[in-house]
């Protein structure tokens, strides 16, 4: 994929960095500290791998001042080495771009808006009235359906599905199997039965906005669910409908979130955490991954609520410890062993 | 998506509602308390919404009678307002029909059977041998595989995919991406490998079940995997092999049932809920969101295991704490600090 | 789906099995304890289902010696039933073979490597320069991107999506939406936004792997991510960039691995398992469903985190209890009631 060989002193200009090491060097491609060899360029943003640093093959690595004295290499040096080395990697690595045009599979509506920068591969179907930007790419598979809209340059992969009448903003990057506008999940209690509400809103998404592999975002029952500027949701994320969550917003995978509840700006959320419904969550708020989000949060701050593993013979005296909390503050007689009815069957 | 003007007086008449208020006064769309204006209908059930209430814009809300006095407009008035409130407004906002007929670009087996008044999208295949019913629509890229039965009025959507034999009811909808009828998970220990179990049933859902988008139902290992009439799925929901779901138990996003598990009547799961395997859950049964549900449950009632997040650093030392509770019991010493081992790394 | 009969005593000299009754006795398919009518043979495999073994209508039960007397009909004696039950469901029941050839439908790109031998679908995509080893099937709407590689008697199933680049061994078994290779979540901060990390690596999975349905691996940062020979992944999992899965480990359903953690061989993790990521497990762990993994496990055995669920009302009194755990031994004043402002709104 690489497309022909920097100078370590043309990179330093481009992207502002410090350089501590000859100019002309030039690199052609990125690597890990540990797989680098002759021509590659690396990085350290992960104390975690600076062992690593010392035995590196790499021709340049970008790093922190703080990290440079090790460096074995040459340097590039920013305060926030992985977002140049993000930068470097994508002008080292450009994604191949879509040749326009429509592949003579697709099925395109005779009203549809395709403009001829537009890419639409095999087996995509545009339905009536939906609009597509300049240069939008729609994968092998995919569909807009009726009245959807896509903004400039958003890329749509194999097999997503944006239903009717959702709105995708500019620069979006929707991964293969996402469902954004399915039905919301309302009922409505009828003597024992379920009577569908009708889901009548849709979803409308920002500028910039990821959106991971077999994601799912509900349309809105009646006002929309809305997806602000920025957002990156990774892969197997739940959403319900009305939801909002907030420009920058980032959510790891496996992240399900209740109805109508609005997360704000710049949060970080963990995966597998479960949020319930009509909630709201402040601006910059961190959530550690397997948390139950059963309350408002008002105030910016890391909050958790999961409980890290032990030997299952430990935890199965620990949940009965546990259950017999209550149980004696109340004075109540204690089951006083192990083989406590709650946990017997705990696998 | 309107589709004309209702007297208040007709809505009442049809549906059985009591009505204050000039029953000449017409509705042709509905709205969300705080977004109606004139000839909207909305309505109350949450008494989260209530303040909202005064200062609406709607010509008639739907409510139930203790809330009628606060009604500043025309009041539909009903014990179950939200039910009224699905049926008025699927009156209002009736789904677009399918247009009956095979698209062009759908691979039909020669054998199946695709009654006039169904609807086939574009790239859909219907394998040998299936069956639809009367007015069942097939999605767009959606695929019927060998056998399969669809009936009456079902709606498989975008890219869903039904697998060999599986049979749906009436009135089925299928959200897209959903996967019925893969592979169960099952493995022989073979000296440190795995030898397949081949999975020989299918898979049998009742009349009037909705599943979710990208939500998954594996085919019985031997006996079927069963979901009965009136089940509403969400998204992300994984049902295993043999799993039997009652009728009118309705469960929320990303909750994982585990082979062999049934699941009574009128049962609410909520979202994130992990089920072990070979459990039976009473009829009646609620269990909150992001519990783990590891023996069976005889008596109806609400069940819970979810703990709600704080702040990370009290909860690194409530943590610290529980597992303390387990050792100071054993008089083990106890580490003591917060810095016990356990937790250290509890990211 | 049966394909004849078979003579227990062939079936004991084929698999290796003791036999107690008739070896003429024939069975054609298999069938439950509870369910077995003349001509099936019926496994015991797990005690729960003991009970079962008196009343059974099979012609010859798969079991242990243990059990042998119990039996009431011919026995097949093995020590792993299980698995001899696996064999002989293998034999009776063969998987239909898809039909090689390609589709008139399917799009292949004029420089794949498709061989006579493969099955490609309606609606498949083989981009340039993937290649396919001998008898490989690919299902409908499948998705095979450019430099794809599947091994001999690989089969990708209904809409399953390969990414550029990707590799599959030999005799993989890939479930309807699945998604290889899409972008990992890899995001750098800029100043309170998000600048994308290309995703440089790719996915590469070994031979007599099992995929499940809609679940998902990222192709790596720069390296790759590695799913070693054997392994079984139920569906909705979720293997984030540069995790390494280790031979013949076996995932359950849900269950989301954070980046570049590793996991080693023949471990067993159970459903809704969340890792962080940076991990590295040993081989031999098992992990009860529902725990936490937030730090390397460096010794085999089992571990949980999982706590079963209690009716609400008591579990919210243990909640309660928790949170003072750390505040009585640090001396503060416990809000001492149920109505504790952290579990009010536990839903």
């Amino acid at each position: 994929m690489q497309t022909g060989d920097f100078p370590l002193g043309e990179l330093a200009v481009r992207f502002g960095l410090g350089l501590r090491g000859d100019p002309d060097l030039a690199v052609s491609h990125v690597a890990t500290l540990a797989g680098a060899t002759a021509g590659a360029v690396s990085f350290l943003a992960n104390r975690r791998y600076r062992r690593q640093l010392a035995l590196t093959g790499a021709t340049a690595v970008v790093l922190a001042a703080e990290d440079a004295a090790d460096c074995p290499v040459a340097a590039l040096i920013d305060p926030n080495p992985y977002l140049a080395y993000a930068r470097i990697a994508m002008l080292l690595h450009p994604p191949p771009a879509a040749a326009p045009g429509v592949h003579p599979s697709a099925v395109v509506a005779p009203d549809a808006l395709v403009p001829r920068s537009a890419s639409v591969g095999p087996f995509a179907l545009i339905e009536a009235g939906a609009q597509l930007g300049e240069r939008v790419s729609i994968g092998p598979g995919a569909v807009v359906e009726r009245g959807a809209r896509l903004g400039d340059d958003t890329r749509l992969l194999a097999r997503a599905v944006v239903c009717a009448g959702v709105v995708v903003g500019a620069r979006g990057l929707i991964h293969p199997g996402a469902v954004i506008g399915a039905d919301g999940f309302g009922f409505a209690q009828d003597r024992g039965a379920w009577t569908k509400v009708p889901q009548l809103g849709t979803v409308r998404i920002g500028d910039d906005v990821e959106i991971g592999a077999n994601t799912t975002i509900d349309r809105g029952a009646i006002d929309d669910t809305v997806i602000e500027d920025g957002v990156k949701l990774d892969n197997h994320i739940q959403v319900a409908h009305n939801v909002r969550i907030g420009a920058h917003t980032a959510i790891a995978g496996c992240t399900g979130i209740s109805g109508s509840t609005t997360i704000g700006k710049r949060c970080m959320i963990g995966g597998m955490v479960g949020f319930a419904g009509h909630l709201s969550i402040a601006d910059d708020v961190a959530i550690t991954g397997f948390s139950l989000v059963s309350a408002s949060v008002h105030a910016p701050g890391s909050y958790s609520s999961g409980i890290p593993i032990v030997e299952s013979r430990e935890w199965r005296r620990t949940v009965a410890r546990l259950r017999r909390l209550d149980r004696s503050a109340r004075s109540e007689p204690a089951a006083g062993t192990a083989e406590d009815v709650n946990t017997r069957d705990d696998r």
